[in-house]
């Protein structure tokens, strides 16, 4: 296998697509609103994206098959824009992984026409607020213009880590116009509020209606199970920091 | 010498081959279970696979000779197929080099004929059990629905890290049939209970027979060199953290 | 996009071009140095170098549109030679990185005609000193020798890191001449007077004007900026932290 | 340049060579006999290894100029062997690296007629001894029973690491004998009494006369040297760290 394999399942024609990006990062704000979104549209997977710089692990599902940790790419027509949704349960492990499949999924965007990216997460703060606000960057001042008249707000500083930040990075460079929404979010909490600001945002950009009564749902359940996975993984790793301990000397570091 | 080597041995003619995984993981269970078949069976080995994804070290052998890190493959034929296990000490010692080894491993499993993969380890669940279960996953339904003949315990959720879970996912990309067994354990012991437990199932499954008391006797070794190995690394690797923090700078993290 | 992508703006013609780096280190004394030059030579971007070895991240820029995190090379013309200079907000982020780093901006340099080099940093101390002095060293005696009359000091060990070490040791590999002079400095504050110390010799040996009085201006600018920053990033941190415990088992280490 | 570069100083004619490694491992007891060989024997330099995979950095040295990290190999010629010394400040930084540097070692042996190889460590004991035994590993058991002439010791278990270890491990595929000799020794001291006892054994097999007065001298330099380096040390990783995790940060770990 090469190092990032794209796998399609489907070729679909799409007609002036837009991509969004909803991977884990801050509150988990841009997976939970990108998660949602794929219930909600019920967009179609056409592609798989697996890699040696995501987790060497496969996912026990439901029906106790298995699942190689991948990125799914899903369409969904609409009127405005067909969308194109980038989802998953993690981002490249390393720094430079974090660019490869970035770069990667650029590749796949642009054979497919999208000359417009929306990039999805939380801007964590610290503390609660009943009305999160959307903080937004953009790959140019239009664009910034633009988002201004949808409420979003700026600050003028900062940075954008990962995928959500790397997309308009990179993007920019092949003539993408790029945007990401970023929900103010205390941070500690799977933040459904946040996710639900930043979609309000979104779906009024791209003039689609998206119920968001399950959100709030889902978010708990999402915390419940990352509880739940976070015990699991708590028992694993000590078990296997002992055993690697064990078997292999940290002797170089 | 290329990243990974294979240095071929012998190369057998296999009739139907299986190939078992038995590499170190919680409780040493898949270890334990999978040195065991090989005693048991008297495999013969016809492959090593060197790697510099593997520790950077050579071990002194009861004759003071050396040997470098390597993980072994055996065959062994029996009644219904021909067996292949994989061995060794350690698994890739990050995730990218987790995926190059075992990609590596199903490349030569291909070229054998194996169409199905056995990976053994443990399930680390905190708490000392008599009777340890079984639990597994399967990279299809009719696989999960065969090994619940065998008495298989499912959960419906959860993750297989490093090679026993990138065996499955990577296997069946292959179109290869691919199972899972965790024998249940506490996780900071070395567990012959479990993989004797593991063994019951898989034996049956192969509808091979091999004699267990020998097993205890390994696990008791196995925890005494441990104990050993860990402590002569200890105090290695205390020194080496020493000369290491005088002669090579941390300056870069 | 390749590992290092270097996007060239203009091809500028040089005479007799100097090299100057000015990347981030200890007490920031070469970044404060560099940029300072920069805003008062008014320099003129020529280049940027992107690369899968820098963090992955946007900045936000004042006008809400973004960066990629990127190193920049700047020219201005001077009577005795054409200056070149390095700078950025950041290094690699592994020691092989800092190695390709400055090894392709070796390239650009030996192409642009480039045979002189300085670099640029602090020396930490532990103390504060009111007239710092400045350190030197170099890739020949005759170099030494010169460096003297300037009033650099000199101690005949110790080591340079990053950057500043790496041109000077692979520079002197493709026969080019070069200096790194650090300014004496604490270590832990943004060091001004270090900086300004360090301009003064760069600046008699080039034989150029520079008025720093807005240097410590900056370097409080930049303490505050710092602190802001430090302060965001501490946020993030925390929460992607605990996300990525959630997410992402450092199962292996 | 190339991720290893072998900067040939000059091509010497050998004589039945043997290849002596003394890079720095535990107690510094390889390096410090490695050294004193030098020394000693007036070894002349031949050629010179560069690498991505050593520390980022650039030494000043005595007289003011500075030398890129590298490891330097020496020759001698002597009555029964010509003599191959492998010395330097550092080994590969990371694991993969120890393996690449280790194979391109042998890469240079090779090509010299290299058919015999010596590597010198130390093995930590966590005790102060008076008279430091000498143990040993091989690659055959030839030369075990060889080496217990010599009153080399054995202990039939234990692990090398490193290129000590791996010179061994790499060297014996390519046919070649190779002996490592680890002088007993506490660990947290730099131990010239075990690099002595060391030095004894090896003169010995090689037929050579060394004086042995000047290494308790070199050991205390060394020591003395690695304080003051230790002390700078970490003096600029204090600072470097501060403007590390201001610049740099640790987001993706």
């Amino acid at each position: 296998m090469e190092d990032i394999r794209v796998k399609i399942l489907e070729r679909p024609e799409l007609d002036n697509p837009v991509l969004i990006e909803g991977l884990p990062g801050i509150g988990l704000v841009g997976k939970l609103a990108g998660d949602h979104l794929l219930d909600e549209l019920e967009g179609k997977k056409f592609a798989e994206i697996y890699s040696f710089y995501l987790p060497p692990q496969v996912n026990i599902q439901r029906d106790n098959t298995v699942e190689l940790v991948n990125m799914g790419l899903y369409y969904w027509r609409s009127k405005k824009n067909d969308i194109i949704l980038l989802l998953g349960g993690f981002q490249g492990l390393t720094p430079e992984s974090q660019y490869r499949l970035s770069d990667k999924t650029l590749d796949i965007a642009e054979e497919l026409g999208v000359d417009r990216i929306f990039t999805l997460g939380g801007l964590g703060t610290g503390s609660i607020t009943r009305n999160p606000r959307v903080y937004g960057a953009a790959t140019s001042r239009k664009l910034v213009k633009g988002l201004e008249e949808y409420g979003v707000v700026f600050r003028g500083s900062g940075a954008i880590f990962g995928a959500s930040g790397l997309l308009l990075g990179l993007g920019m460079d092949r003539g993408m116009d790029a945007v990401c929404l970023m929900g103010e979010t205390h941070g500690q909490i799977i933040d459904a509020k946040s996710a639900e600001a930043v979609l309000n945002v979104l779906t009024r950009i791209l003039d689609i209606e998206v119920d968001m009564t399950k959100l709030a749902e889902k978010a708990k359940e999402t915390e419940e199970q990352m509880a739940r996975v976070s015990k699991m993984i708590d028992e694993q790793k000590k078990v296997m920091d002992r055993q690697f301990s064990m078997e292999q000397p940290t002797y170089i570091r």
